[in-house]
């Protein structure tokens, strides 16, 4: 609709206007600048006469093809404002990641977010293959000839740039972290204070019936980098909501509403029929079944991290649980350990995602394509 | 019935006469023998005629309350002869056990199994407590001042009485385990032959997801000897059934059957009403509470191990894996590994216990106390 | 010598009678019994009439070429009774073991003592190869067509033989475990008095300096069966007596001494050299000098931990220190730990041996082929 | 001496003016802009006429007695140039690290040094006491009134420090890391570059032979963050120099030695003295002497390490191993791993200190005093 797409323009000029400072903003006095605006749309303009708050994220990736779903879902909401993105190690090289967010941001015309390198390894170095499921490359070995060029890439650091945008906005920001937890770990080791200057933490990772997609009990952004999520259940002491390997199989969606989901007509969403092919081929792999709980399906894990902190009507049920992460172990290093005993005397418990509503999940997933 | 009655004698009578090496017999030579019998009950002994083979059992407990009502399941049901019960460390001190396990045989009228004493602690000797949920005693604190003597234990020890009895019966004993697995492990250590002289292994222990009922992620009966249940996981080629801590809460039945169930006007009832007192209230407590998966109900733990090895209709459904125990790990020791991605590379897998048809379970829980 | 010959024959026959239950006895009385004996050596016999103490040996060894010359130096020294020997995996498998031990006894003409069979595999199967040091058959590949059949090995099982033999002979038993392990815990975990009636126990195996021989810190013995270690150190409540790895590494002899030693113009010393030929190439190894402390020499391992059963005055200082083992750990798992600070709180303590009377040791090295 | 002071005069001014990019200068340039200088002190310039190349230090401390005493021997080294300070959590909190820091430069003159506040705990926080050896603040709890106000210490964070001053001297600073190595690990993990730009990291920590002085087998700084060494052992790839514990342990200088240091009539000395005096009565501890490997002695840990760095002739051998650290056991978490076998194929090796030239080792612990 009309009025929906320039509302959406609206919040792209805010959102491009983020160096200025403006956060809780009147819409209306940011409408009586614009004349054209002001006159022609006055029934959009009655929106605006409510304080509206922008919500201001953090992304943090490994971006395969459902972490670029997921940026692509935040992309395409129009009170969501991407402050940064920054890269690490996971399913690619950090190289790859990189490459993948920029493209990314191409397709969805956001190219102004500022993308950062983070680290290219575990916090031990003790690799964890990832597989190709993504393709090698991360994006279904698809390549683009007029990608952007690496050269976009911010010179800051993706720590450095965590701290300081969470800095200049304390109490504002949700990290959503869809990868390894390095970089989040990282964070906190070089600022005790960033957990409790950040509004929420969104986390794609763990699992709760030990049901390994990696190893034999451990989820892989977990398992990829078991120091790190063990530093970050244990010292992020803001609101934690965690999309576990389980829950986001025990969400799947049917095929048939991928099917049209890709079926629109968008650039997007040819985009995302060129990478997500090989991922759907590795699906239907004798690997892949095994790993699955609860059957076969489409699943966008990380993308249900991005829906609990763009749509508060989103989670249904959770479960508030202290948990944290078997660091040693032949089989259950990486493995999320939640403490349903209370044994571990944990004053800070996290969110289980348990629940949610697939409905506005779906719409959310179709917004992100249009 | 009268007939019932009877036919019960006649498996005493053949259960006592286990030392003639009798396993498979025609009941009618057995009929015959016996004038009064042959006389009175052709009716009953028409059954006779076809070859019947009696299920052999070496039971493995470490004898609370649950311990009891699986044994009490078994010693009442006709076609199983229990070759021996051997005790070992677990809900309660390997003394208790064996005391325990006295006083239920004799509620039971069966005295002439022999019992014997095994391992007093786990293999490496670092206990985990049961608590008291069954009781300090392991039976609910409730003692009886006629309770039989320890003198009636065997001077043969519980691993070298294993050997031998399956040595005497190959191919025809399965071992029903519902404690920690200590014992069973020492008698493969001892004679690495024995499994493979199993008919099979019943298992009550471990758990599948993760819950732990004992340690953050440990089922008790596997936690408090990881390495037993190790070795025993990895080392016995016979065909094994688990009924896990996840799957035995999931087949729970409703509190209201324990009320009828108790309300039987039998010795047998009222045995079990008195030493189940303290484990019922225990139930209540906000520690079981959070042990318990899926909600509040009366679960034997035990039983479900031991009906499955009675009645062959019981099991609907199971899970063919391979499994091992986690030996390391700061929360996960002593947790049950299931390698759904048969990253182990184990030839030999188990039969977790899944469904199980629920009415058989309540026929046999009835019988028990009958 | 005439008298020591004598004498030695003497001991055999009272060896050959140790089902008679004698052990302190008196000589003079045995003397007495036989007529021809008592008439020509009364020289001799002038020896006879202080009370001589048998020393009663079981030794547990995984028979390679050290194990072999540990029980040539046993076998050579007359008031030293072998009540058995049993067998364990190790520097090659069982059945090897037990075909050495044989060759071991015939070449020192005693087949007449009993050898056992004992553990395949550690109490986990988690085998740690022993490399080829000795071989393949672990008596340097050298093989004897003349070798006694393993038909000559008893019925009965180690461990059964071992708590048999020490329930016969209470208190005056000592072991001596030059092997994993295996054997040994698992006596203590079948008979928890077991080590209480032992006299005391002298093992090789650990490690001091966390200078590993097998793993990068871990000596062989232990490593091989790590959970056997820590049962043993654990248990074993009687005087227990460790020749570690580093210890015979500061306790080596020249080269040359070996070389006088495999000169003896006797069977024995012919033996030896044929099967020690592969070790002494094997020693010049670049692997073998990475492992050895202290630079080269000839290091007859397992010798250390037999001469201190047998001479009391071979030790000249120990270490009285709790020790466990390391059952965890990426590169520290079977290594033995020495806790010189008090921190495990053991009331138990082994001796570790710190430094012997080498003079001695080479007398009884060299008696061990005479 | 009338030209030592002169000289050290000289280089303290040099030191001042670091800022201005001065390094390997031609100190007659220098001399020659200040006349009064050169025309006086003619012999003394002669000196100067060969290119004399400063050594630039960064100094990691979790500023203890013993660091003091490092970095009182640096300070007074006149071709040393400390380009920083960075402190860490260790022997006492971080808030009294940075005032005892700043404590020590005041008394030796050098509050123009920047001190940079580090990480306030190990990686994953599983803290190990350092116990009050050096008193409950690190400095042999003397309190002084006038000591410096914790606003000298920097406002940049150490780690950034650390990356950002090694950018702008690059293979030109040696890393002296007397302490828990978080700060050093998080550098490298902030900046993967960072260890090959180092020209060398000094290393006091770790241990050879599994003599702990912390926990059963761990040295303290190793074992106050495992994490930390792993990662700095994996990715240093800078020539590594390392004082273990039992290294210092058998380098101890005489009591007497330390007597007649503390006899300097001096304010260093003064100093000293009373910082001292509670650290070497701890040494006469019961629990010390556990710890001490070869007796009793003077032990000034950290300025082993410091010496290395300082004096390029200090070093007599060394040994080349490849190293890591233990992340798991139950005794040996933290425990320096020495890979004698060549098992853990890592091609970078470290130089592990053996043998020190004590004469010049006595004369920089004079000096620090002077």
């Amino acid at each position: 609709m009309f009025s929906s797409a320039l509302f959406r323009w609206t919040l792209v000029f805010l959102r491009r206007h983020q160096t200025l400072g403006l956060n809780k903003i009147r819409y209306r006095e940011l409408a009586t600048a614009s004349d054209s605006f002001k006159e022609t749309h006055t029934n959009v303009c009655s929106h605006f006469t409510t304080e509206v708050s922008m919500k201001k994220l953090l992304v943090d990736v490994d971006c395969g093809v459902d972490d670029a779903q997921a940026l692509m879902m935040a992309l395409a909401v129009p009170d969501v404002q991407i402050l940064g993105i920054t890269c690490v190690h996971g399913n690619t090289s950090l190289e790859n990641v990189c490459k993948n967010v920029l493209r990314v941001l191409k397709v969805c015309k956001h190219l102004e977010i500022p993308v950062y390198r983070g680290a290219t390894k575990a916090l031990l170095e003790q690799t964890v293959s990832a597989g190709d499921f993504h393709g090698k490359d991360g994006l279904g070995d698809a390549p683009d000839p007029q990608a952007p060029g690496l050269e976009l890439v911010q010179k800051e650091g993706a720590v450095s740039a965590m701290i300081r945008i969470v800095d200049e906005n304390p109490g504002e920001v949700s990290l959503v972290a869809t990868a390894p937890l390095t970089n989040v770990a990282l964070a906190v080791k070089l600022d005790p204070s960033f957990p409790k200057k950040l509004k929420g933490l969104y986390i794609m990772g763990g699992n709760t019936d030990s049901r390994g997609n990696t190893t034999v009990c451990g989820e892989y952004n977990f398992a990829a980098d078991p120091e790190a999520a063990y530093i970050v259940l244990n010292e992020f002491i803001c609101p934690i909501y965690i999309a576990t390997w389980e829950f986001t199989c025990h969400s799947k969606l049917p095929w048939e509403f991928c099917d049209g989901w890709l079926a629109q007509d968008t650039d997007k969403a040819r985009f995302m029929k060129q990478i997500f092919k090989h991922s759907m081929k590795s699906s239907q792999s004798e690997r892949i079944e095994k790993e699955l709980v609860a059957g076969q399906g489409f699943i966008s894990c990380d993308s249900y991290a991005m829906a609990a902190v763009i749509d508060d009507k989103y989670i249904v049920e959770t479960e508030h649980r202290a948990v944290t992460v078997e660091l040693a172990g032949n089989h259950c290093r990486g493995m999320m350990v939640v403490d349903h005993l209370d044994l571990l005397k944990k004053t800070h418990k996290v969110y289980i995602l348990k629940k949610v509503d697939l409905e506005r999940f779906k719409d959310l997933m179709m917004n992100a394509l249009k």
